[in-house]
């Protein structure tokens, strides 16, 4: 038996240790976005630590002005590469609580149409992946005494709230972080049976405005009519951000933007996307996307902008005429190709400060910017990796694009010169950043062993 | 000393008094829109029919599916005017708290540039409105053993939230509520030094919409794109609403508003109102009404279509890249003239539907439909009570318009056969509705004797 057979053999018969494993960091209520949660992002840092380091893995907490980082490294054998595996252990809001069928950090495995489930918040995105890795790293450790290529390894707790203190980690621990390639543990399946490696990801921006006219809530019995709505200049100003083919009206927004080269457009299509069963799924059927693109483009080529939230006056049960002071929404840009996020951010202020009547203003706060990127593929492991994933999942591995942002891989590869490879083993149904999120037992225990041939792989590399 | 005088110098001498039983009715929580405050509704009422009963006035709790009226009867005098007060026992909710100064519900006097006020939520809509006629009232029977006309009492504690019992309140007691006229005390001063009696009210409806897309809460990620966005549907539609003069775009909304007659725009102008002193009081300095209209004629004469609430996505800290499944709004038209609230609602749903796409849908709620009202002034007693107003304020007293809506005056004139005569001591600033809501002590002082002269006067109609 090859060693790789017998890593093999030990994930298939840990499986329930693994399970019990991935429930514990689960149970932790790392909401980076909430600083109410910030505690216990610390604890969520200081399980992943006490993880590495019982598998032999030198790891520590490493704080930064928001939520920590965890590093760890593998003992160094030299001769072989050295790849970096990046995770997230922080995870969305739960919001709106009710829909939910359970307790989102009580997880538990659940039996459905689709098979074993495992339910909870951040069991798909990321904690139930990152753990893919991890629990392969133990599976090698286990029979082989050592892992087959050098590790290291890089959990951040801040990827779903703009990653602040990203950016000055790594230009701070370049010497340290600088390795041959970046693996990545947070993408999707192309389909329930068909692995994927994700070659193109949209980049982001996100933006938050707050519109003010009175300076205090007023009747509009007494001021309706003369005075300001700022609910309605908002509403203006967002109904104005497409024209009638949902187009994105800012100036030069689709600068950068480059028409799909028709290699990559004829491999897309071969992928029979059935745009019906994806809207279907959610209920939905008509393609809401810019007109002229199919869907599959719209996912992964073309940009959009979306309104993400939007709050003012009276909101709860009943009803209240009053004339709200202020009006504030979240609004999100995904982006392609080179379109440049800074260069939209002043563009998209300079419109909404363009549509304000003179005696109302506007704050504006920062949510984050990335740059999309697109893989090269020069490097001979995304061939390997398809391969071996072919080989785990008896599928054809597919090269696909990516409609989610994933801005740490720009950052690896601007600052720190490496390139990511990207697999995941999420489903489009597993309900991320949504009430009652999931991880197929099926993508976890699979997606484990996975892991364990690309790291053979990788060790010939 | 005539009987009035005696009246006038005991409630002088009773003044700290009257502003103590107040305080006591502005304590009882009675947020009529938020079912979680149906038990303190119950007790503003009970409070009142103590009150009423300790005057010797015959006066009960009519409860309704909704929260309780308070009908109370003086003993009949034959052969004098019968009129019927009303008033309102119902406050608004107090969000935002923390912009709120103190508690909402513990009423204080304070000291302020503008002279004593009381600082709490209803004391100027409508407790302390509703105080000065009961005070005047108990002044009269304190001194005199009996008021000068009869009186039925009225309170409603459903005017803040649509007034559902309201209507068929009126229709099942017609015969005990259907008197010579009523009076109301729920509109405001023309300035801090002169009384107004209100003879044209705007009406209202108002409408609740939630458009639905998906059926969860989507990854701007997995979906941005082909995923329609509620919040992009909705402001759309909210931004339609208004053309680019600020004029309403729905069909045959301007149906039954007239011109203003040349006297009473001359009247009207004859007041000199300030638009940069309304508007820079708090802090706008842009008439936003539609062009062509002043802005007292904005708010008296002028219909307007306002946006009182948006709530959708994520709207916490931080940001969350969600696409939401729904998205809400709260509008209120207020109506001027003839224009029939039940068409302009069954055009604005129209308008609505008209605007969504095929898979999405919409859910309307009703928030109450009362069309406009405007005074006859042939009953003397207009004329009347503007010479006592006068007296007592030592200031012509107006008649004047009200941008606000006081829909039960619609319902005494078409189900009671009523006219209304409106007189209240409610100040610009009050702020109600908003946060740090008061009443001038001043006021509720020379309110209270301007009803005894009121009673006076009515008493030889």
């Amino acid at each position: 038996m090859t060693t790789l057979a017998t890593v093999l053999q030990q994930i298939d018969s840990d499986t329930d240790a693994a399970t019990d494993r991935l429930f514990d960091l689960l149970k932790i209520k790392t909401i980076s976005t909430d600083p109410a949660y910030a505690s216990d992002c610390i604890s969520g840092a200081d399980w992943l630590v006490a993880e590495l380091n019982d598998l032999g893995i030198a790891a520590s907490r490493r704080d930064t002005p928001g939520h920590p980082m965890v590093v760890g490294h593998s003992e160094k054998v030299e001769g072989r590469p050295h790849v970096l595996f990046y995770g997230h252990y922080d995870v969305q809001p739960v919001d709106p609580l009710e829909l939910w069928h359970r307790d989102p950090f009580d997880p538990a495995i659940e039996n459905t149409a689709e098979g074993d489930v495992i339910r909870a918040r951040g069991s798909a995105d990321d904690k139930g992946q990152l753990m893919t890795f991890v629990e392969a790293c133990r599976a090698w450790i286990t029979v082989n005494g050592a892992l087959p290529v050098n590790v290291t390894f890089l959990f951040e707790g801040e990827e779903e709230s703009g990653s602040p203190s990203l950016v000055p980690f790594l230009q701070t621990n370049k010497d340290e972080l600088s390795v041959d390639l970046a693996l990545v543990c947070d993408t999707g399946m192309w389909d329930a049976n068909t692995p994927a490696i994700c070659t193109m990801l949209r980049g982001m921006l996100g933006e938050e405005i707050t519109i003010t006219a009175a300076d205090k809530d007023l009747h509009s019995g007494m001021y309706g009519g003369p005075a300001a709505n700022p609910i309605r200049i908002l509403a203006k100003i967002l109904a104005g951000l497409h024209d009638d083919n949902g187009r994105v009206t800012l100036p030069d927004f689709y600068d950068g933007v480059e028409p799909l080269p028709s290699q990559v457009k004829q491999q897309w299509d071969s992928l029979n996307f059935n745009v019906g069963d994806f809207l279907g799924a959610v209920d939905l059927s008509v393609n809401a996307g810019e007109e002229g693109y199919s869907a599959l483009e719209h996912l992964w080529s073309r940009p959009t902008c979306e309104i993400n939230g939007i709050v003012s006056g009276y909101t709860g049960e009943g009803f209240k005429t009053v004339l709200p002071a202020k009006a504030s929404a979240k609004i999100s840009f995904r982006l392609v190709g080179n379109q440049d996020p800074l260069r939209i951010r002043e563009n998209f202020r300079q419109y909404v400060r363009d549509q304000l009547p003179a005696d109302c203003s506007v704050e504006f706060e920062d949510h984050g910017a990335s740059p999309a990127t697109t893989m090269s593929l020069a490097n001979t492991a995304f061939e390997n990796t398809r391969k071996v994933l072919t080989d785990e999942w008896q599928h054809d591995a597919v090269y696909a694009g990516c409609g989610g942002s994933i801005p740490v891989v720009g950052y690896f590869s601007e600052l720190l010169g490496m390139e990511s490879l990207l697999v995941g083993f999420g489903l489009d149904d597993d309900q991320i950043h949504s009430p009652n999120e999931k991880y197929s037992l099926h993508s976890f225990h699979k997606g484990i062993r996975s892991w364990a041939r690309i790291l053979d792989t990788l060790a010939s590399n």
